[in-house]
């Protein structure tokens, strides 16, 4: 995908605007088109207001058909190979593209109970959840008004803009749209940091099926090198870090029992806001350990 | 099974004597004629002792024999159902009555190699370990020189005569041969102890397969009305405790996010000493929480 | 003080009665008389209930020349040596026999002050309170409508009066005015309780001032043999007990920084239920450490 | 005190060169002199190393000579106003310069000894020291045998050459001689930084005794806007962060006992090694909180 600077973007011609933000809604270049008037935008934060305008003000028909113009999650399209390249990348960040057969069926029943009862397809902003919370906001939302509805898919059609502006988009501001997840081991045996602790993150699903999301080793400041989640949002999802502080306590000598009390720490938690910043410390002997939200 | 006290033991004739405590040693009534001379018994401790000595006091063919005549862990004999009932029991203690085929192969491959290597049973007091530590020690006592391994064999036949005994006599002392599991749960966040904290503990093997030990629901003190494990050792295994404090504070008001930070928190442990006292506390907010191993 | 059973004095006469628990309420016999005749009780908390209803049948005038009948806290009578023992033992209980010049003059000028505006002396249960708490309540009390006040006062003699009683009398009930505080110390670096460890608890007042209160070592089970205050209220105020945890893992070894990073950890906290349960356990390693509120 | 960069030094003459870094060893402008002939320097470290250099390749008596040329700790030369700018600077940080009278006599009693035994006086790098350290320095070194005291003096004399160095003259490479000590509050009530809870820094001597160090409020990370101490040692000696989170959970309408269970939060610690970081934060709760040395 190519990016361009937001000083670009304001001294395009209405064709290169166009072109260089039409598929940040689907299907829809009218939107981009009619926030062209609005030019030049100060902040990338205006020019993701003036396109959220330009929806809004559009009459009822078309943000209808704005709607209707997005595929199915998990669906024929998604099976076919048919999506844009947007929507086939937002998809596979969720695990939509590896379902089990019965997967696919519960999404496949959902899709057409959806479709039957608001008559346009389910729209949800997939990067900012996990496949558990997907299926929790479809069972969730159909249940919802068909006018209160076609407001949640118009958000998450907002929302979906401003993670694609973002990719596409450099400014001296940013769209609040990444969230955070990081960690950090302290061994309070030996008063320092924990270097050199190896730990996972899964994400967890119905029955704990867990799926790897990354894997790093502390380093000498008992942090990972990089954040385990960052520069995208953090998806509404129930996590678990595994810690293997057995190995690192029998490596200083410190475990004293065989089997080591502690070998593996699981910690799980869940992300509700994935534009937050979620840190999850831990401080550990060989005997005991305390993990927390910190900052 | 029909239990005794120490004192009508110690009035009772040669054969009395013999058939209340005869299957104390698998097959081997001579071990229990022998101690008789030693009578009276001033503690289950002393009967314990002179048993012991009766038997390291035999010729090295009768030992042997004594040997011998134990089943296979996990063998035909267990499966035909030709098992000692206090075998049978004691198998079943650890799991071993509901091995998977793979398991099964396993434990007949192991016992094969054993019997090559020694020509005679692998014998190992199962009350004191899960499957997967019975499997560790299999493969441990196989490196074992042939002499250094008889040993252990007459070691493990004398700590599954003290669990026996503990089941047969009743007497003013007690054999150190239980431990015990307990946990508390305080919140942190009310400032009180914890009441209504559903709970289970979960045996791990290998892959982290789970099989339930036992569940429970904290009273008003934070603590279980019977402690999760008593009355008998404490499996030498991996465990995972599982608090659901997410319900618990979801009934308090005091979670504030959607889904909880915490919902159920696992606690990941291993056991060493199983006639110790494992002490598993958790101290618990909505977004953090302790554990250790306590007192 | 003699101590009589439930049982005694269902069966005295109405003199054995009186002089039995006749000082129960300061220099009012009477009280005792006019609960004589509700006799037999059937538990202690009845003839609690009674006395106090006593008291409260009581017209006007007499409860007004009881409530006057008290002596000054910290007043003359106390420096003159003129107070009943009851008194005299409960003032010096919350430190009031050991003022310096500055806080006698300053209970001398609020007794005043309260005098003043209420015509009775100032009436508090002073072995529910420490020092600084007696002077806030004093301060607090003097903003009281007359009404309120009085009723306050006759509150107070009513718990004074349930004290005097458990002092007195055994029965197989007990009455709930006695609270409890004790402590706990976890080795987290050695996965074991602390024994050994030196411990103070001291009471603070204004300044931080320390008053000590007991002193004691932890036992095997890291606890100590009786706990920090119990059989007696636990007075409302600001306590710390400093835990001398840097000498006892220096005796382990454990302690790698010259000086020990931890030395004495002082935990402050304050009391406001004198009749709880406050658990204050410490879980520390040579680098960190946990407390809260236990049970 | 004039600042110079490492650049203007490699380019300055004999003179000015031994100006401007005269007095980083205490009336011995020798040793800068001597240094000269190894310009130019290519960090602040081989400037240092070569002014140490010059000082160890120097005959026995003119070293001797420069360690006499010092002034006594707290001192006749302090009281009358007759040390160099730096070592008055230096003797106040650690409060040298309000010493009471008792203090005062105990440094003239050391002094005197000192001196008695070595025939030089007591020197230290004041600035890496808390006074309760001082004296524990002095009367550890005074057992010394003359020959190891003497290079202990030297020892002090390069680290304190060190620090001058650092305030003098500004390079791309900084001399490690600086520690940082930082704290960092989390409320795990809430599940989020504590911001706003008041908290102060003393130092603590015999008898418990406070000195004010500084204090700060937490910013919306929880953390404070500057560390509590950086851009010098941080002195050997026990210290106490006080932070309020009584009155932080007050506003926070998350006390729910009165008076609150947790007021102050005291916690006391000692540093060991001047140019090391710590961090010691606080995870609270209305009834609970940990701490532990962090990075």
């Amino acid at each position: 995908m190519q990016t361009h600077t937001l000083d670009e973007l304001n001294k395009a011609g209405r064709q290169d605007f166009v072109t260089a933000l039409g598929e940040v809604f689907e299907h829809a270049p009218w939107v981009t088109e009619a926030a062209f008037a609005r030019k030049p935008f100060v902040s990338l934060a205006a020019l993701h207001q003036a396109l959220g305008d330009a929806l809004r003000a559009a009459d009822a028909a078309r943000r209808l058909a704005l709607v209707k113009g997005h595929p199915d999650l998990a669906g024929k399209a998604a099976r076919a190979g048919n999506l844009t390249a947007d929507s086939n990348t937002e998809q596979s960040s969720a695990g939509l593209d590896r379902l089990t057969e019965a997967e696919y069926a519960r999404f496949h029943k959902l899709n057409d109970a959806y479709r039957a009862r608001f008559g346009f397809p389910f729209i949800v902003c997939v990067r900012r959840h996990g496949k558990e919370s997907i299926l929790g906001e479809f069972e969730k939302r159909l249940k919802h008004a068909p006018d209160a509805e076609l407001q949640s898919a118009l958000t998450e059609i907002v929302r979906i803009a401003a993670l694609r502006l973002d990719q596409r988009v450099t400014a001296s501001d940013k769209l609040k749209v990444h969230g955070r997840l990081s960690t950090h081991v302290l061994d309070t045996h030996g008063g320092r940091p924990a270097e050199g602790v190896e730990l996972e993150l899964v994400e967890l699903s119905e029955g704990d099926a867990a799926r790897a999301v990354t894997r790093a080793t502390t380093n000498a400041d008992g942090r990972t090198d990089q954040p385990l989640i960052a520069g995208r949002p953090v998806p509404i999802a129930r996590y678990e870090l595994r810690f293997h502080i057995g190995a690192y306590f029998r490596a200083r000598d410190a475990a004293e029992a065989d089997p080591p009390f502690l070998s593996v720490v699981p910690v799980r938690f869940a992300v509700a806001e994935p534009e937050g910043h979620y840190h999850v410390p831990l401080l550990a002997s060989p005997w005991s350990y305390t993990t927390y939200r910190g900052s």
